[in-house]
């Protein structure tokens, strides 16, 4: 059976999601980051980067959000989560996915995980970066709105594995200062997820 | 036909290689980045994002390079680049080239590129981004050195679409102060692809 290692209000958020919509038999274990359990010897001989989300398969571990919601997609095709058989859209699928991991994922993490980028004790450097976060993360949903999100889905007319992570990563707005009045469609695509029973049942299990 | 968007020396080197391994037929077009080009309205009408690499197909454009190279072994299954009917191998190939796009190119792009996260202005907080590259590359390339890197390429005894990626990015490493010889494994895998016939060719046209 697959396992999910999670935190929750975590991009992991996706994974659980789009679990959920593909039916899949699975268990979400949750990680106490607060804890630091993503750096204890046993969750690094699961995953060596101590981050989530990680997918447990019966054949070895697979990490990277991108990845994991292809790779459900693809073991659960009657869930119709991408468009498998076109090469062309299923790329498009994966250059939004992408998007959202390299930039706007990133630019979010400047917030509170700039010690990535800077020492850690760097106050300033650390404070500048924070300040930065509401204008790249604007911007990088200005983008999503104006030329990348077709509607009412992120693709179009079909539901794919590019919502769960939108949805995902459009909760952070707030807490990045970026107002989500200024992105209508991110803003309504929001609503529409948040009513899909797929949706309530992940979310409800992140919060018990 | 197909028409590859780049700037020599930059992330679209593995698009670029991965073109000439799959036997592909595609035209190259360089964009001047000290000239601005990528910011012209030319090219933002075809990549919004003002970045390379982007791929011109009959279909439309694909941006981002996991999506690409993916796309790239799916319409010419029979250069058998990536394991396309094993969704938990093409899961651990995606999962590599997501981490070198939103980790390891990430953490290189501070060098130069800082001011996507601060203000272009604030130098000390750029010259803080900048001192940490050494150490933050450096622990991306121990991971895939020791986690990561199966051998002789990246996946094992089959050569895929992580090979020119990693190729592509190691060899930004001594401009990020990253003495290669910590990394035995990517330091070979770099002679290695440096043989291939492939990579000759895209390489020449890059310096042309």
């Amino acid at each position: 059976m697959l396992k999910l290692f999670y935190s929750p209000g975590s991009c992991a958020v996706a994974s659980h999601i789009t679990l959920e919509e593909a039916g899949a038999p699975y268990e979400a274990v949750r990680l106490d980051f607060a804890a630091g359990e993503q750096r204890k010897p046993e969750y690094l001989a699961i995953n060596p980067k101590g981050r989530v989300p990680a997918l447990a398969t019966d054949r070895g571990i697979l990490t990277e959000t991108p990845a994991i919601l292809a790779f459900i997609a693809q073991s659960f095709p009657q869930a119709r989560l991408a468009p498998l058989d076109d090469a062309f859209a299923f790329g498009r699928v994966q250059a939004f996915n992408s998007y959202l991991c390299a930039t706007v994922h990133v630019a979010h993490a400047h917030r509170i995980r700039g010690y990535r980028w800077v020492d850690a004790g760097d106050e300033a450097a650390l404070a500048a970066m924070k300040r930065k976060v509401p204008q790249s993360v604007g911007e990088c949903f200005e983008l999503i709105e104006r030329e990348m999100f077709a509607g009412p889905w992120v693709m179009g007319d079909s539901y794919t594995i590019c919502d769960p992570y939108l949805f995902t990563v459009a909760s952070w707005l707030e807490a990045d200062g970026v107002d989500p009045a200024r992105f209508p469609n991110v803003r309504d695509h929001r609503q529409r997820m948040s009513e899909r029973a797929a949706v309530k049942r992940a979310l409800a299990a992140e919060q018990r």
